[in-house]
C-alpha cells in the first residue's frame, strides 16, 4: 500500500477500526518474523545418527519407527548426541463456545475442574507425568473462568462458532505467540522435549472443523465422538461442524482464518507450541487427534516446522489417521486411546527413552565380532 | 490299551524303544498334569477392575486397550488390586540345525555371542532392561555351544529340520517343562509380571513353520524377511519350510507333534513359560513373531492360557498379525520392530505402567464432582 492510499484508508476507519488493523498488522507480524527463523532440521546430524544405528549390533532398521525417531532427535537438536533427559509436557486449557449446542457430553464447568486438577496429580495425564517424570505446565489460554492455572488467557471462552467466529484473527495470532512464548520459556529452563495435550470441553469439535477445512475433507469423515457422544449427539456435533464451515467460508489456504473462524484457543497455542519447536529446536510430540488438528494447522503456516514434530500414538478419533497422513508421520503406539490432555504423548516418551538408550550405548559390530547385517536385497 | 495289548506291544519293542516310550509317558504324563491345573482367569477380579475403570474420572474407556491390559491383569492376579513392580525379561536362548540350509543372513556362532552378551548389558534388550528397571533372565535351552549362559540345555541345538525332525517328542515336552519350571521359579522369587524373549539364528523359520501349520496357512504367507534376508534368502527359507512340513507332515491337532518336528528348542521353552503363567497365575507378555508362535502352541495346549498372556507389540514379520488374531489378542505398540531378544515386550512394560498407575491413582468421578459420562449409544 502507498502512503497515499494508506492516507485514504485511514480516512474511511473509524479509530476503533484503524487501532485493531495496526495491532493486528503487528502481532502477524511478529508471527511472519518467528516463522522465518524456522530451518530445517540438520540433515546432517540426522544422516550421522542413522549411520550409528546401522553400525549397531543388530539387524538392520530392527527398532523400526524407534529409530525413525532418534534420528528425527538428532536432526533437531543438530546432533548427533542425543539426550532427553529433561522432559515437559505443555497442556493447553480452553473453553469453546459452541458446547451451547450440545455437541458434548459434559458441561463447560469440567474444564475449568480437570485443569486444576492438573495441578493436584489428580487427573490421567498428571499421574503419567509423574510416574514418567515428566514436568506438567497447564496453561490457561482461554477458559471460561479463572483457577489457579498459570494465566495466559486470550479471552473468556470462544464464541459459539455456529453462529459467529470463534476469535478475531488477532486473537488467533496472540494464541499462536503464546504458544511460542512459552516453548521459548521451557528451552531456557532446559527442557530437551515437549509432549503436547488439551483440556477442553468441546475441542474435538473443533478440531474437527479445522482439519475438514484445512484437508477438504467433508465434516462428516472427520467427526467421532470425542469424549464418548451418543449416536444422536454425533449427528448434531456433525451438522453443526458443517454449518459453521458453510456460515463462515474459512479460506483453506490461511491456517490462521481457518483458525479463528472455527477453532478453539487450545488450538491456537498448541500450533504455537509446535511453531516454538520448530524456532528453538526442541522436539515436539504430538498427542492425539486435537493435538495433531493444531500441528497441522502449524504445518501450513510452515511446512518445516514438520522437521520438529513426533507423533506418539493414533487416536480413536476417525480423522486421526488422516491428519497423520497429510503430515507425513507415523504413530509408534496404537491401542485406540482418546482420553487427551496428552496422555498418549506422555505414554511415548518412555519408549522412546528406551530406544535412545540402545542407540547411545548400544556396541557396534566390529566391538562385538560380528559380521554386519547386509542391506535388504543384497545377496 | 489293555495289558493284553501293552504286553504284546512290549515284545515287539528294543529296550531302547522302550525306555523312550516310558520316558516319554512319563514327561508326557507331567505336562498333562500341569495342564490340568490351568483354570480360566477370575472373572469376578476382571470385572471389579473393570467397574473401578468406569468411576475413574475420564470419558469411558479412553485409555483404550491399555485398560484392558490392566484388567485382564486383575483376572490373572485374582484381585482388582494391581502392582506389577517386579518385573523379569526370560530370554529362551537356542540353536536351530536348520541354518544349514542357509534359510539366514547370519551364522550359528551368532546365537552364543548375543546369548553371553546378555549378562554383560551387551545387546538391545539387555539395555532396555536396565532402563525400565526388568530383570533380564537368558536361559540357555539348547545353543550348540556352551557359555555362561544359566544351563537348561536341551541338546546342541536342533537337528535340521529340512532333512529330519528337529528334535524328538521327548526332547520338545522336556523344553516344554523346562519353562513351566522356570516360571514356577520366578514365581517364588516374587516376579509379578513376565516379558518374552528369544536368541537363535534361524528361529523365524521354526516359528513360521510352526505357524503355518497351526493355522493351517501356506508357508508362503507366513513366511518374512526375520533380520533382514535378501530376496533370493527369502525364497529360500520359503522352499525350505514348504518342503519340511510336506516331508515331515506334522499333526495340525497335536502341537506337540508340531513343535517337536518343525519348530526349536527356544519355541518349546517360551510355551512352556506361557503354560507357566497360567499355572501360577503371572501374567507373560508376547514379544515379537517367535514368542507369538509359542503362544499359540500353549494356547492349542491349553486354550485357557490365553487368559495370561498379553500382547505387547506388532512385529514386521508378515505372520504376526495372523498369529495375534488366531490368539483373539491385539498390541498396543506398532512401530515396525523386528529385533526380537524381548525388546518390544519390554519396550511395552512402561506404557502398561502408566496405565495401571492411572488405575490405581485417578480419583473417581464421585469424588470429583463431576458427572459420569454414559455409556455410548445412551442419549
Amino acid at each position: 500500500m502507498t502512503k497515499k492510499e494508506e492516507s485514504r484508508m485511514e480516512q474511511r476507519e473509524t479509530e476503533e477500526q484503524l487501532k485493531e488493523r495496526i495491532s493486528r498488522t503487528g502481532s502477524e507480524q511478529q508471527l511472519k518474523e518467528w516463522i522465518s527463523l524456522i530451518e530445517p532440521a540438520s540433515a546432517p546430524a540426522s544422516m550421522a545418527a542413522q549411520k550409528r544405528w546401522d553400525s549397531i549390533a543388530k539387524p538392520l532398521h530392527s527398532l523400526g519407527r524407534l529409530e525413525d525417531a532418534v534420528v528425527k532427535l538428532a536432526g533437531i537438536y543438530g546432533t548427533a548426541d542425543i539426550r532427553i533427559e529433561k522432559k515437559g509436557l505443555v497442556i493447553m486449557c480452553a473453553d469453546n463456545g459452541v458446547v451451547a449446542e450440545g455437541v458434548t457430553q459434559t458441561g463447560q464447568e469440567v474444564t475449568a475442574i480437570v485443569a486444576e486438577n492438573f495441578l493436584d496429580c489428580n487427573s490421567s495425564a498428571a499421574i503419567m507425568c509423574e510416574k514418567a517424570g515428566v514436568d506438567l505446565f497447564p496453561v490457561d489460554i482461554g477458559m471460561a473462568r479463572d483457577t489457579r492455572v498459570p494465566d495466559h488467557k486470550i479471552a473468556y471462552g470462544t464464541k459459539n462458532l455456529a453462529e459467529e467466529p470463534a476469535m478475531t484473527r488477532q486473537e488467533a495470532v496472540r494464541g499462536i505467540l503464546t504458544g511460542i512464548r512459552i516453548v521459548e520459556e521451557k528451552k531456557k529452563e532446559g527442557y530437551e522435549i515437549l509432549a503436547t495435550g488439551e483440556m477442553g470441553i468441546g475441542n474435538t469439535t473443533t478440531s474437527s472443523a479445522v482439519a475438514a477445512v484445512l484437508l477438504g475433507e467433508p465434516a462428516d469423515r472427520m467427526t467421532g465422538r470425542g469424549a464418548g457422544l451418543s449416536g444422536e449427539g454425533l449427528k448434531r456435533k456433525k451438522e453443526v461442524i458443517a454449518r459453521a464451515i458453510a456460515l463462515h467460508r474459512p479460506d483453506r489456504e490461511d491456517a490462521v482464518d481457518v483458525l479463528s473462524k472455527v477453532g478453539g484457543f487450545d488450538l491456537a497455542g498448541l500450533a504455537g507450541v509446535f511453531l516454538g519447536g520448530a524456532i528453538f529446536h526442541v522436539p515436539v510430540v504430538i498427542d492425539g487427534f486435537i493435538s495433531a488438528a493444531a500441528a497441522l494447522i502449524a504445518v501450513r503456516l510452515c511446512v518445516a516446522a514438520r522437521d520438529y514434530m513426533l507423533a506418539s500414538h493414533t487416536s480413536k478419533e476417525p480423522g486421526m489417521g488422516m491428519i497423520l497422513k497429510a503430515l507425513g508421520l507415523e504413530a509408534c503406539l496404537d491401542c485406540g486411546m482418546c482420553l487427551g490432555e496428552g496422555t498418549g504423548a506422555v505414554a511415548f516418551l518412555p519408549v522412546l527413552d528406551l530406544a535412545a538408550e540402545v542407540y547411545r550405548r548400544m556396541s557396534t559390530f566390529s566391538e562385538n565380532q560380528i559380521e554386519e547385517y547386509k542391506e535388504l536385497g543384497e545377496v
